[in-house]
């Protein structure tokens, strides 16, 4: 039931496969059957196993796969990630798809790991954004969770993020909380984004549940944060990379958001070799 | 007509929408107009600029979007890359699912025109790989090409490449591409992929049109090439990064294909200003 | 991009013309035009004006539509709700589709505002629940808010709803609050269902942020209300029947939330006459 | 087979899980087990079983269920409809969806019986309208079979109805009911809705098969089935409620056509307890 | 509102055109305009105008097609069916999957008229059967009532026609009917298949609506209409051919049902020409 | 993963069984079982068994299908295609649909086998068109194997084919070879369509991988094969029929393409037989 998950691996057949694949359809006999592993290349954190498992077996159901891991698991380099058994042809042909899953989402679990190490320790949550790929939106927020970080919200719909554009539409910060307030569902917070302390104390006013610091340096941050003195949730964003986290986490701050959890980190490398 | 680019654009709006912005549908009057650009932050190679445009056409088909640019330009930090006008709700609705997908064309895009300006003035190709992410098999190879590279196969359906697992299963080099070439398209050709200079010597005798060398070092790959003579294309893949492109180019081979052009390149950074 | 409409505009059409209305198609030449309005045949609160105008002119893009009133407006016996015209043949073949959906989400706002009215001028929220038509959440919803009334979560995504047998299965409502708390985005809140007052005690020191109040009589509603203080939103549920809500109201309790609102509306009656 | 009950449950599970059950997955560990029953609050004739089954298993194909009932039974309130036994998250998360198909599908099913009790013993036939709500068409019109009525057509495509509008365009009854007959398939029957007696001469001497006496009142339709003697078949049709059926019966008509039957059935109360 | 043609074209399109034209794409720049004609290779009556049309817009709006005939008109070897005028990659993309259609069409319809003709001026209807191409049915259908003959049913759905595996679960075709007559909507009627004479007498006594006679010899189909007296509708059916047509037509027997319209009709000759 | 034949099995049913087969629903009682075979009524190709298989366990995945052939096999007039047996509702409704498809795809390879044995023991390649059925490119293109031809390309994708539009729009043959193999991927070959022997000429200097001769008669054909002497592979194509093919064969013609084998094969008669 992940949303786009049938359809992303609908697609990702589809647009590999096509009309069909004809180096293994016209040299491979159908009846034969192979056995593989597919093995880490460097230190990997997995995510993906059970979406790997369904692309091959969305070829042949009758494909055995098996892995010593769950997801979030750390996997060394030269470790075995999945053991596969089956119709030959499967697997040569779902050989690629599946990987492209696998190194995809544990690239990303495997990026956001080392944020969270650098993070080890404190109270800070480190959290994503809606800075992912078409289509990935659910399977990437997984990935970070596998990673050890948490989610911002999902989308649009489940929580409410003023940023400038609204609160101008809505003529200043306490009229644009309380238009919110009167409206959302009694079960969704309300997160003010600011830019200076003018904007902290407003947000704070208007009773905003969190509010996010955006772009400030650590001095404005540090002080944001002992003016607000818990009234609200403090959330900061922008420009943020792993150098900067644990200064950041000094300052008190609830929340971290960083971008380039999703949108930065590149695939592993693995690879299915065949017995 | 691009396959599965409505699907996915589709999907980023339901995945980000999903049951309402309720920031925006709550805040911003519906008849509001807005008036905005996106710019880039960073230099950038462009790559996408008409799918963002249908990303925000599709919540309001009155949005009217321009840009100096086309796919394929440079644009410098600071530049603006789009200028759009319309309902601000539409724009700021659509803005991030818009910004996801330029982002991470323009980072291939970018990506890949580091690798083609090293290789300036050669007359080797460029070419891709499969490791793309599922679902954007097409959208990413174009983006290689706005990058100035070339596409290898599209997938499984247009072009033999047999590998170890295929030359197993059929007895040997000779015998498969035999078999390949009494059954195929007389439109397609046929590649045999090889590790050292006996394979090389088969897969010539076998009568393959292209030979890929696969993962073997530079001296191996010039023996390569002065066995081959230009009876056969040659191509080199595995473990490829920037800083050998040069010394690979020189070696003779027509081919160099990189798998981390598509599936190691961040997003650019692009923002979205309402004025 | 509401979800499911398109779909549902889809479905509605198919199962009713299927092969084609041969009444139409047979006895109606292809080019006659017509004239149309539809009447309210009682008072109702009308909702689905747009949905009808796009049942129509998926039919044939060329009708046009026009209506004295928007979604939400009360509209007495005999006046005219819509106003249509164009081709004879879409008119007549569109007729019953467009009347089912415009009846369906009127009857629903037209019975949610008998509610809203016996709550006049009262502080007290009046919520819709889950109990909707499968495939008509978001419209049903929709239809409430016309009604006047407002909306409890969209779905299972939306909002935490701890039940006794989630309780159960973590050993304890306090169990239960801190594990989702550790969890959930920083923008949900965590609804806790209790049965009488230890239950309210318990979820009170837990922290949840709304309690609900399940199936509880009347003098238990007001203890429990007076037990919370306003520490935590409060919200009675079960069983709610129209007589009943101004004596809950009084209680003090925060929401009132009745499953009739949706799955026991009757449809309003609209007709169609060409001119 | 049943067209749109696939989609429907999709939709259904789509539009209430979302982006995830979040209060079940965060609380209950995905391997518990339980066992739980579904109860009639009230006295019922069920109808949708097989498709409530069909919700619990999308989620788990391993959840096992049994009715000591086949859809038309009647239920006493107190009674166990389903015993449910599987994967406690996939019995959490399908009961709303679920129960939302049983109680709507039930309901029309027991509001229908009450119509056939109040006709039991006569040989005229209770038949439905196309008065359905969107998406629902065949599912509604089988839950109107399992209350013991008959179906009118299924749609616009397997009947003519020829109406005052019909009739305008090809200038006269006669001319319209020729112009059906030449182009219709031989399996097809004609039936033409009139309003007074002239409009019954008329379309007895066209030929038409049924004759549909729409809005008359009793002195007119026994007039009417006197002058028709059973040369036609009779329907009677408009504002028909319960208490009106003895009497129409006694008239001698064929047919009772009754909008409510579909489109004002409330949804029965079930519950579901795991135990 | 054609079922299932928006998804032909749809596939059309997407098995012809898959990743790419690369030779349109390649060799013809983006911006050049053609104008061109579709002509006819030989007599043919045409069926399809509309969904040609329908195939080039598809691929680019602003295509313009302009045609002399209406599906149905007899069309001379030589003579210009379509006039096309717009983006030549529109015109070269889309001309063999447009010209598959209307071949596949105009075929049916060429081939349906052979058969009329050779009836014409008898009162016998010629009608075609359920042998169609999948997913082809209602357009086929429709190219038959092109070609000038009539339908039979659509489908399973709006007809009932007892063969002998239904006549043997029921135990006898008085059986058959009368629990079909107890079911079916007062809409539709009931034909019964015979292959002699006994069956004509128990199909008459049972009430059919329409008898088929099943592969019976002339001398059997004169004997079975002479007993029939008009009583009942007359089918014939199994392996006519055009030969036998008017001597069947002698027999006074009301349809004659031929799968071969639909099944063997070859496709006509149409060509595009660019000029 | 045959693109598009679960839709069409989805529209095959969708479209015969509509809102249900009423015959058998309403006739056959719901654990009836069956035993039926289907049985060839002429000599014939076989191709789609495992199609028809599909579309019967479609309705209920109990039903046991066996044969004893594999697609290709020639089955002599009244020899069984399948044995078939199970729930006897699913046996009656699938029929007509499965034969539909049996019935179509073994009218091609019955055909395409007369023109394969017509050239037996030749060494030119007979091909087939993408004069296809809409929807059907892969499936047909299958048939044709089976009946022992081979398949041109499938598409435009996987194959670069330069027509006269294509000429024109670059200015010459040489400068669309050069422009087309500048772009396509190195898998990819390009053929070239000429009309006389100085097309052959300027094809032949520009590269072209192969050379179309399109509409030429016999003593051109001789006299361009052999100017090419095996330079490029030699195809023939327009309006070839049967009687043409020996004579073809001889004048050293790599390739026949022939339109006919795909657009014009009509249905061989099978039929299925309850016992």
């Amino acid at each position: 039931m992940t949303p786009h998950l049938d359809q992303l691996i609908d697609m990702a057949l589809a647009e590999d496969i096509g009309t069909g694949d004809i180096t293994t359809d016209y040299l491979v006999p159908c009846h034969n059957q192979g056995h593989g592993i597919i093995v880490a290349k460097e230190d990997i954190v997995i995510a993906g196993l059970d979406i790997a498992k369904t692309v091959f077996q969305r070829l042949d159901p009758k494909v055995r796969l098996q892995s010593a891991y769950v997801d979030g698991a750390e996997i060394g380099c030269g470790d075995t990630v999945l053991v596969l058994e089956g119709s030959l042809r499967a697997l040569l042909t779902a050989e690629r798809p599946a990987l492209n899953f696998l190194q995809h989402l544990s690239g990303i679990a495997t990026h956001v790991r080392t944020y969270v190490n650098a993070l080890k320790h404190r109270r800070v949550r480190l959290v994503d954004t809606r800075k992912t790929t078409p289509g990935w939106r659910v399977l990437e927020k997984y990935a970070v969770r596998m990673g050890g970080a948490h989610n911002h919200r999902m989308g649009l719909f489940d929580g409410i993020l003023i940023k400038d554009n609204h609160i101008a539409a809505c003529g200043g910060i306490r009229l644009a909380v309380a238009s919110a307030r009167k409206q959302i569902s009694h079960l969704i917070k309300i997160e003010v984004e600011v830019s200076d302390l003018a904007g902290v104390h407003e947000a704070l006013e208007s009773g905003a549940d969190v509010i996010m610091l955006d772009n400030m340096d650590i001095a404005h941050i540090r002080e944001a944060v002992s003016v607000i003195q818990r009234r609200a949730v403090v959330e900061v964003s922008g420009g943020i990379t792993l150098k900067h986290l644990a200064e950041l986490a000094e300052t008190g701050v609830d929340l971290i958001s960083v971008g380039a959890l999703t949108h930065s980190a590149r695939a592993v490398d693995l690879s299915m070799r065949i017995q």
